[in-house]
């Protein structure tokens, strides 16, 4: 394998194969590993340290590391540690099945947490000692520093605060891909810190590189594999419909004065719902758009390309297969249009406020309330974890949820009387929007919220069970917030047990 | 009465009686009032529209308006105007014991909201037209500049949203207030929002005056009356315990290198629990401490007056009758000590997280995944709503929670299996404490929370309850997050049907 990416001669000597990087890692480790929704995680470390793992406990020896990456990785990194059960504690987001399944069974201990919180927790010491950091590079330059790939997140913290690193350089991500990186200086540590100078969306603070104390290296691994590159679904009519609504909003809001004609900085959550909106920007009457978002997928990356959108920032770069193609055929045009920046930066409360940018995420439900729950199925059961939606949710110019009314062929309305968790509350949702219809919860009192929530957004087989909800809670006694304390989950509940939360 | 305080030749010619100037308050308006924390409201227009509400209800005229104010006011305002039924909206924060129990029986449409959201919200246009400002002031200058009396608030941008704007000029307010204002430029609207140049708690950004347009100044009412001045209980046994262990923690934090030895500027919510933790650290082994807070009350003012404190910055002052004594007595060594600002600085989250704050905020309840209920009892009625305690737990570089470990002489237990209202979830809450002890949640999943909150913080009486219940949700096939979805709120229930939440 081609050793050219690492430009420092000295960093050459330091090329072994994973297997022989896995043995700096030790049983009670806390690795901090990239990786940012199925970009820029390590490809070949996590295997190599699962089969370590796996002789270690083939020889009745305990093995297992605490592991914060920067957001979900892939199966070959999350799913292969987690089935050989090398993993006792993850934070801050997983998508992995294998991973997931490991949460909910109590054998790993997960703590799902705001990315925005991640950096500045690991250099403020709350999550102890980092022993080795893994990061995926695309390549290393003549005076050592490292060119990122498809995704920044953590890498920059995980630099700084581990005692050992190890690269893995990947030689299958475009080369083209150095200098579209802006690291800036680091946020520090209070009372030390200073206002982040970004005020534009475009605005580059750093510098293309990633930089460490070379002498922390301690193994340098050479892959040459593609990130988890998913296909999305094509949009189908509900999507679209979400859309449309969240389009003709933006029209009326440009048209009261309350938003620019470019709009404003766009965010867009993970999955298809999302991608879908960007997608249905692609006919809107809105020119000159910019993204200031976390993960910029297929969706954006086509806004960019039709020069429907001038420029976007974010953390990392998660394509479909054919969007992965359009981007390295197109990186001579993309590079002064895209900029990856370290999670800290991109999910700022700071900035995303400043910017006044639009979040757009995606919930597994709302209630009639307007609380949002974005984490757990059926109340205990966790999904993937809260992410970026919280940064954006709560500091954006809009904070806006989508979702389909309903799931499982109707079996599961969207809209509960009470959501089985809370992750957005009532004080930072703004807006909902299904297929249905959309709730325009700004200045709106929880009784207001409940009859836009049901009348405009619920899926007709559940209004009425929702308004008898609301009506007995309102008899019973319900005050500011009305609710029947004994029946607020029961529709879970019967899910859980009939498989329906209709009355059958 | 003395017009000596109205420098300004022009605006003298203003001057009316409440009565005449309640004239400009039609029904249907949207009034901007001052008011943080029982200080800086207005003292006479209130009542006088209340009488013009009830005369106009006399006469089966319609008569009601929106009122947003910075936070809480006083009966002489909110409890005057809700008993006389002329308010329809309210919103960001209340208290007043007559507005509150409109609230909650759907009489009024309350909004409860994040502080920090409210001006910027107002100056984008989510509250729609604004048209009148009523605001308490100390004193206008020659060139007719406003000086803020004890509270900011949302002075700064009610004064330009609004189209008319009264003055109450309040000769009981001490004239030496003047200069310890400091009013920022206006932060402005995306896309053109700057950062806030706050570096140091202390930083002083614009000028000691409220600016607004003479022009727009309809009426100026001269008063001579207090602010609502509440005497704080005694720090009792309870509160100190809960005192002794932030001490001890900080103390183990600033061993652990994690915090200054000076800590970082401290927050501190309202009321006797809060002010007895500022109390307790008179005594601390830290010195030259800092305060960027809300509401500033007696325990961080005799820290100031101590030595113990360096300064503070705050929107408004909040003191007991005595303390209040305190200040006066001691104003010129406490001009240059004490810094009031917008309610938009002292809990922006840019400022709060560069600066480091610690957040310190009494709650209702906490579950025993670490979720936080500040707002509601029994999970539908509203007490005051969530203030300013999610800009600083959000934002925070700790977020603590302090209670007492029970209510009502035992009949409560303020750990509870799920909390019947959700403002901060798990994802930003970082310390519990309760006389019983602390939980440290930081990095620690939701079976790790549960052991820590039944083991530290719950009363004895209810650990055994506490536990059962987590066990039994466990059993019952509970995940990531186990719960019994008819059982979490069984116990806020209980307590509604028996007046306990303990079994018989």
């Amino acid at each position: 394998m081609s050793t050219e990416r690492i430009r420092h001669a000295g960093l050459r000597n330091k090329i072994m194969t994973a297997e022989q990087a896995a043995e700096f890692i030790q049983n009670g480790m806390t690795l901090g590993i990239t990786g940012f929704t199925g970009a820029g995680y390590p490809k070949a470390l996590p295997t190599a340290i699962a089969n370590k793992a796996k002789a270690e406990h083939a020889a009745n020896r305990p093995f297992s590391v605490g592991v914060i990456t920067g957001a979900s990785t892939a199966p070959e990194c999350d799913g292969m540690l987690a089935e050989a059960g090398a993993i006792h504690f993850r934070s801050p987001f997983q998508s992995d099945p294998t991973l997931r399944n490991n949460i909910n069974a109590g054998n790993i201990h997960y703590q799902d947490m705001h990315l925005s919180h991640v950096e500045q927790q690991m250099r403020q010491g709350f999550y102890g000692k980092f022993d080795v950091a893994i990061i995926e590079a695309s390549g290393i330059t003549e005076d050592g520093k490292i060119i990122p790939a498809m995704g920044i997140g953590h890498a920059n913290e995980v630099l700084k605060v581990a005692d050992k690193i190890i690269i893995e350089v990947n030689t299958e991500q475009n080369a083209k891909l150095e200098g579209m990186h802006d690291i800036a200086f680091d946020i520090g540590v209070p009372p030390h810190r200073k206002p982040i100078p970004i005020v534009g969306t475009f605005d580059r603070i750093g510098s293309p590189y990633l930089e460490c104390d070379l002498d922390k290296i301690v193994a340098i691994v050479l892959t040459h594999a593609g990130d988890r590159n998913s296909k999305f679904a094509e949009p189908d009519e509900m999507s679209k419909r979400i859309a449309e609504q969240i389009i003709d909003f933006f029209s009326h809001e440009v048209k009261a004065g309350r938003l620019p004609k470019n709009l404003l900085p766009l965010q867009s959550g993970v999955g298809n719902v999302a991608n879908a909106v960007l997608a249905g920007l692609q006919d809107a009457p809105f020119d000159d758009l910019e993204g200031y978002t976390e993960v910029l997928q297929d969706g954006m990356l086509d806004l960019i390309l039709s020069k429907k959108m001038k420029y976007a920032s974010a953390t990392a770069l998660s394509f479909s297969p054919d969007a992965l193609q359009r981007f390295n055929d197109n990186i001579d045009f993309l590079r002064d249009k895209i900029i990856l920046r370290p999670m800290e930066y991109t999910n700022s409360p700071e900035v995303v406020r400043r910017l006044g940018v639009i979040g757009m995420n995606a919930m597994i439900e709302a209630d009639i309330y307007g609380n949002v729950n974005s984490t757990h199925i059926m109340g205990t059961k966790m999904m993937n974890g809260i992410g970026g939606s919280g940064d954006f949710t709560r500091n954006g110019f809009f904070s806006m949820f989508v979702s389909p009314s309903v799931a499982k062929g109707g079996a599961i309305s969207c809209i509960v009387p009470m959501v089985s968790h809370h992750d957005h509350t009532e004080h930072d949702v703004m807006f909902i929007i299904t297929e249905q219809g959309m709730a325009d919860l700004r200045g709106k009192s929880p009784r207001q919220r409940a009859e836009l929530l049901i009348n405009n957004c619920a899926h007709p087989d559940y209004r009425d069970m929702l308004r008898d909800y609301y009506d007995r809670a309102n008899k019973a006694g319900g005050l500011h917030t009305p609710h029947l304390l004994m029946e607020a989950l029961s529709w879970h509940q019967r899910f859980v047990e009939t498989g329906d939360m209709r009355i059958k």
